[in-house]
């Protein structure tokens, strides 16, 4: 018995023991596994802040190619270069076709022709239509303004007049500027539903010298399709001043836009294939295409190089992902968001997880996340301690359509403080990336995706 | 003896007494007017900061006119509103007539056509000759640009071609302003002695939302007068840029610039004559002409208006002055200083004192002078606690040719923290007038007038 005991004593330590040396085995290898996790974040984020090919990436977008607007000669001169980026540093990528809407500005003025002559600046909306008399001819249209502070005050008055929508933006934010930008997709509807031959709308900023800025809108079938742009700030707040001082207001506006039929453009692909989960897709991404003035820096030429110097650096580390790294240069992200909803369509499903970065480069605030509760807690536990926490629901344009697959949508959000002053205006330049916060983008990006990208799961 | 002695010291008293009594009389007189002086400054500052028709009468100037530039109808439409606002105040007023360089902009256009297509936002120089052919009509120059840092770089390389001088503002004062500046006046000569065909400079400013500037500029009889205009700062960084990156940059410039004959135009002058010293003027000052770009609201409407409102102020409190103030609407001072040459050589003769406001409408800094000792002595005892002090040697473009008469010349400086960010600018607009900060200076213009009227200096 005494034996008998000895060795069920002796069975159960032995059977303890295994539990224990497996136990042991097993955290030895997790705690392998988190050094070297670890480590590689370190690797990661160290060439991210150091040496790297992101400023120069990024001037070569900028400087070398010009405006990169759906339907533009630019926008695939975008596409092309940033495949032969991909290919020159030996990163497997393709392209997947996108059929773009395509709308041209052309030629375009806005003079105030009462109380005195002056050339306004000015920018038409993405989609506007020209200023077109009977015969189908540009003409420019000559009309007195009222001015608006919102659509309640429009009336039968602004009948064959040209309405201001003189709105501030609310603040410097986010929030602001959503507060705001929906006149711009409604303010032609609004104004032609009362009779207004076109509409101008004041810029969505709170810092301009007498900058103006584009952006897209909409038309609805039921009223006629106006001309609408935008004033800057300085002028629409002239001409509220104008109108409160009882000094008649005329302007003359010439638009010579011109929308085409759908042109042909590509979303960008490079890829890692992942070494244990390949099937697993983790995107990293920012949308190539730009308004069609200033260099498109802020909106979205950081996000993209972002996206493509995270890849860059995986692969110049030598790193081997678990699961698949897709580093995607959206096309059509400004006025359609047909990149990311075609590349959901047909790739969509097997995407583990989708980062956005598209709102400049500034200092990184936190990140922007929809998924479920799971999800979040995973992401959560990976942003512990990186000093970039989970700071509200939100994610990007092109990897919204995702949503509809489950996937884990993240955003980059930065502070935001400078962004509006350049917001699809032509100041949105080169000059204005300060090359530190840009690159602290890039390494909360890189070591988030790499993170993403190995994170073992209960699923897994 | 005692009685002399009684009677001697009785006179000696009486002496005395006479001496104390007239002496007593005197300084009780002086108390006197010194308390008057203390009380109507107090009321003047009062009505300064308080109700008044400052911000009425820049409206005005800002929106109901247009530009204002040297032989524009603008500038005359703005002498008859000055001269029409004196009369309806009941103030007494006159107008000088001077001739002065009339330069029209017209239309012009900067387009970068390599490395791509690109509207560059561009402003030439007052003064600058057009882009004219042979036969003497407007063409497009097209030609390669060189970026240089400095004059020292030109060399006959730049032959044929059109230089850039991408010089930064040093910072955001009139030391920094002054340093690149003096570019402007001798760029197109520079550059003209080494062959090239046309000149950029970039703006002077430090801030920049695409912003580009305007202003004055030389030829030199002995080199070709070739046109020459600003560009922005982010244009003149990134073909910066360029030219590091050895990408070939090709710009086409247009200006149909006209020089005509000299115009007949007019300085404003208000007056109150003085009651004690009627022949000796006091004068306060700001330029009515601006540049043909923004509202000119803080270069020099503000100016113009701290003037105005001064002499309104002191008429509708109805105080009476020892010497005549006369408030100045100077013509001509941008492009030429024709109105402060004229006033100096028909009346700066019997001019006491002249006070010039040309730096916009910020928080007063401080007060700038130039004359001898004893006056400068006078403005500091004048400006004890006033908490405006005299910070330099210094006074204003069109009180400055008064230097010769040895008339003590005065300069408002303001805090100039944005001044250069509207400066010459399309930017420079009626909404960047913070109304307290623009009070404030009409109040310390206001009392430092009112204090140099009434002063009794040893001379008088």
């Amino acid at each position: 018995m005494t034996c008998h005991y000895h060795e069920e004593k002796y069975m159960v330590n032995k059977k303890i023991m295994l539990v224990a040396l497996a136990f042991f085995l097993t955290s030895k290898l997790a705690s392998m596994e988190e050094n070297m996790m670890k480590n590689d974040i370190s690797k990661i984020k160290e060439m991210a802040f150091g040496e790297n090919d992101a400023m120069n990436k990024l001037a070569e977008l900028c400087l070398s190619i010009g405006h990169r607007l759906s339907g533009s000669k630019g926008l695939e001169e975008a596409v092309a270069w940033g495949r032969k980026s991909f290919e020159d540093e030996g990163i497997e990528s393709f392209l997947q076709e996108v059929m773009v809407p395509h709308w041209e500005r052309n030629e375009e003025s806005l003079f105030l022709v009462q109380p005195y002559l002056k050339k306004m600046s000015f920018l038409s909306f993405g989609g506007s239509v020209a200023t077109l008399n009977n015969e189908g001819k540009v003409e420019p249209i000559v009309a007195d303004v009222v001015v608006v502070n919102n659509v309640e005050e429009l009336s039968p008055e602004v009948a064959g007049k040209i309405v201001l929508f003189n709105i501030p933006m609310p603040e410097n934010s986010l929030e602001g500027y959503g507060a705001v930008s929906k006149f711009r997709y409604s303010g032609a509807i609004e104004a032609a539903k009362h009779g207004a031959v076109g509409a101008l709308l004041r810029s969505i900023t709170i810092n301009s010298l007498n900058t103006p800025h584009t952006g897209g809108m909409g038309y609805s079938n039921e009223y006629k399709k106006i001309p609408y742009g935008a004033v800057t700030i300085e002028d629409a707040m002239a001409m509220a001043k104008m109108q409160e001082m009882n000094i008649p207001i005329r302007v003359q506006m010439k638009l010579s836009a011109k929308t085409y039929p759908d042109a042909l453009s590509h979303n960008v692909i490079g890829e890692i294939k992942g070494s244990k989960y390949p099937d697993e897709v983790v995107i990293v991404s920012g949308h190539l295409d730009a308004w069609d003035v200033g260099h498109g820096a802020f909106d979205d030429g950081a996000g993209v190089v972002h996206a493509m110097e995270t890849l860059s650096i995986i692969k110049r580390l030598g790193l081997k992902p678990k699961r698949t790294i897709r580093a995607i240069l959206w096309t059509n992200e400004e006025n359609g968001a047909r990149g990311g909803t075609e590349y959901s369509k047909e790739y969509g499903a097997n995407t583990f997880a989708a980062i956005e970065s598209d709102l400049g480069a500034e200092k990184p605030n936190g990140w922007v996340a929809e998924g479920n509760n799971a999800q979040k807690e995973m992401l959560e536990s990976i942003l512990a301690g990186t000093g970039l926490d989970l700071i509200g629901e939100g994610s990007g344009v092109d990897i919204g359509p995702m949503r509809e697959h489950g996937v884990l949508l993240i955003g980059l959000r930065n502070i935001g403080v400078r962004y509006f002053d350049y917001h699809h205006a032509p100041s949105d330049t080169l000059d204005k990336i300060d090359e530190n916060e840009f690159k602290e983008g890039l390494a909360h990006i890189a070591a988030l995706t790499w993170s993403l990208a190995n994170v073992e799961t209960p699923g897994s």
